[in-house]
């Protein structure tokens, strides 16, 4: 399959600030073949089985969303404004415990659906009974990092083991499109020697590590009063960052924490809504951009969101960032783009992933700057895009080279069966 | 001119959290005539010249924003992620002062664009060239107060002389959707004299007064130097708030400022998304609103937000003061739809706006609970409409009773006209 898309206003290619003016771009089977301008290129050397005009529209490689749990879209609405305590025990982990794995199979899908009509082309997720959450993301044409959440208390040894398993049967499975982590919940929810247990697993069968960190201030305290140091200094101690790891939220990280994160293969996802629809924190993320740090933007489960459109998120995030370092000059435009696809992409351990260029996967979306006034005037299509912008801007959407959404319309999914499952799950549990 | 909306979902009245579920509402000229369920309906007993049907929506009063600067819709994107002060000095100023009456007039119609679009019924405008605002405004349908912007070094006695005209030839004027004020600029940039000047002129011709108040570090600290108080109890001390006063920003505030505004009658601006983006801090709104003050939200102008959209703008407020008071529960959905409503319209002084309820003004939307998987599941509408949503699930806008957006339709406004002028202008600035 080979589709050219063509005249398209501005490619944001992701590397280096680099872009290219009337562009066009050729996808071939899974990857791009060749990108340029509309003066080189020679439409007589190829035979496309597609042809899309990208007039009136930029390019952008698709955004990596590097921290969520999809399946609690079914909990979106279910209880917000709550302290934290009430809102876990009387709500939401009531409301999970009764999830079953086809709820968290729709549950999975209405996330998709909500991802890829916003523009994001991968996810990495957290949660439980992730075969079924595998099975979503095969049939839609996702592209995901998936993780089976190791809580001891509730998992331990079969949990592990089961979670390896579950690892080494989808890996790189559909079309190479899943990936798997091992992830142990978070340093307040397993113990020294599960984490070894771990660890030694992460390294038997070469998977990278997928873990909350320093979520909270109660955390910080708590783990500080337990083991005498931060969680990341903890998880350093307990040998975590000798593998590969990505580490969600970071909130509250000491000085030389972030030293740590930044000298070891460290990815970092950064969830301002959820941290701050919790109350939780804001994490030192203009740091740890400066220290090179492969940081992205996560949007968390949508309970505590309640989206999954990356581009507010991104907005949200930098704005926080600005008005906490009292600067309005940092993560501009250009490190909300390198966050959203390239540094994304590499915290997933993506590596062909989270650039527009030759031989990288053609994962990769279309926005239309015509049709809505937050794109007038053109100064920067950029700026208009991340900090006027939303999903809704999203037209195009390619995920391994395959077309999954195409102006409104799904091309992989059956949206009217999505809503109409959800619905019947919700009103089953007679809440 | 009457028109019924029947089998609405839920509206909102927004008093006191009431909400009628499966409920019908009649427009009867500029007002709501009648609201309530579907079961007390009779339909014979009129003869409607329009039926909507308000199935898979729900219903709330119209948005209102509290504080912007229309025209500067064209400067969206032109200046980002700079220091304030070269913002200011080296791009915002020198263009602002390129701009002539035409390219007020298609900046202010691309804003009222926006703003229709995305649910807003009313707002608050400060600016210069003020009589071609209005007429925007007139010939669009929308509601707004206006006023003329007065920095005593540019505008002195004569521009406050052409203020009050503006002020005596609009108000009430269009079929009585436009209001009108006296806007001294800031603190910084009036003298004691002007200010009572103005505050006199606000005294003879019964017009409350539009103002920033403590908007950055930079003006509380310079006022503190100047006045030996804070820029509130300076200008308590000239007099001002013994007028009724809309104060934009409100981010520097002492404790007792925070008397002195709830004690007089003050309406307060909050604009998260500029305070936010330009780096200028984070005001106590939470405070605000527990003291009873009418505070609304406020997108400022474009150039500092950069969109116009007031569900975006709610939400970012809200989860801002979560994560600084460290508490979940501050401004919850009915804190937030009562700012976006009700106390919004106490401050600009609409006091027939801003509630569901008959004898109202007919300022409302209805919005699509259907079609966006972010509305999925249904637990809570308004919980998906602010926390999850924005300005593109806005399907219906009514102001003053008349309908003038349905369904991406501009009723009143010839989009493609407004853009092709937008873009004329900067074609021709050639920046």
């Amino acid at each position: 399959m080979q589709i050219l898309i063509k005249n398209i206003d501005e490619i944001y290619t992701g590397k280096n600030g680099k872009t290219i003016k009337n562009g066009y771009l050729i996808i071939d089977e899974h990857k791009i073949s060749k990108i340029g301008n509309m003066h080189d290129f020679q439409r007589d050397k190829f035979n496309f089985d597609r042809v899309i005009n990208g007039e009136g529209k930029i390019a952008l490689p698709g955004f990596i969303n590097t921290h969520t749990h999809a399946a609690m879209t079914l909990l979106r609405g279910y209880a917000d404004d709550m302290p934290l305590d009430s809102w876990l025990k009387d709500k939401i982990w009531p409301f999970e415990a009764s999830l079953n794995k086809n709820d968290i199979y729709w549950g999975t899908m209405l996330a998709i659906i909500e991802m890829l009509q916003t523009g994001t082309t991968s996810f990495a997720d957290m949660y439980f009974e992730m075969d079924i959450v595998a099975k979503a993301v095969k049939e839609t044409g996702m592209r995901a990092v998936l993780s089976q959440g190791l809580i001891e208390a509730n998992d331990g040894e079969e949990g592990l083991n089961k979670a390896i398993e579950f690892c080494n049967n989808w890996n790189c499975k559909a079309e190479g499109r899943i990936t798997t982590m091992l992830a142990p919940h978070a340093p307040y929810t397993c113990s020294d020697s599960y984490f070894k247990k771990i660890i030694l697993q992460s390294e038997k069968h070469n998977l990278p590590i997928n873990i909350h960190v320093a979520e909270t201030k109660n955390e910080y305290e708590s783990i500080l009063q337990k083991h005498k140091i931060s969680p990341v200094k903890y998880l350093n101690k307990m040998g975590l960052f000798n593998r590969p790891v990505l580490a969600a939220h970071c909130v509250y990280l000491e000085q030389d924490d972030m030293d740590i994160l930044s000298q070891n293969d460290i990815g970092v996802a950064y969830n301002p809504a959820s941290n701050m629809k919790l109350g939780s924190g804001i994490a030192p993320v203009n740091n740890l951009y400066q220290l090179n740090i492969n940081i992205g933007f996560g949007t968390d489960g949508v309970a505590s969101n309640n989206n999954l459109d990356l581009i507010e998120e991104a907005r949200l995030g930098s704005y926080l960032q600005k008005v906490i370092s009292n600067d309005p000059t940092v993560l501009n435009t250009h490190n909300i783009l390198e966050m959203l696809t390239l540094r994304g992409a590499k915290a997933l351990r993506l590596n062909d992933a989270g650039l527009l260029e030759e031989g990288y996967l053609a994962d990769l979306v279309l926005i239309d700057i015509l049709e809505s006034p937050h794109f007038y005037p053109g100064h920067n299509y950029l700026s208009n895009l991340f900090y006027a912008g939303n999903g809704n801007d999203v037209k195009f959407v390619f995920v391994n080279g395959k077309l999954l959404y195409e102006n409104g319309k799904l091309l992989t999914i059956d949206k009217d069966k999505v809503y109409y499952h959800i619905n019947k799950i919700i009103k089953q549990k007679n809440l």
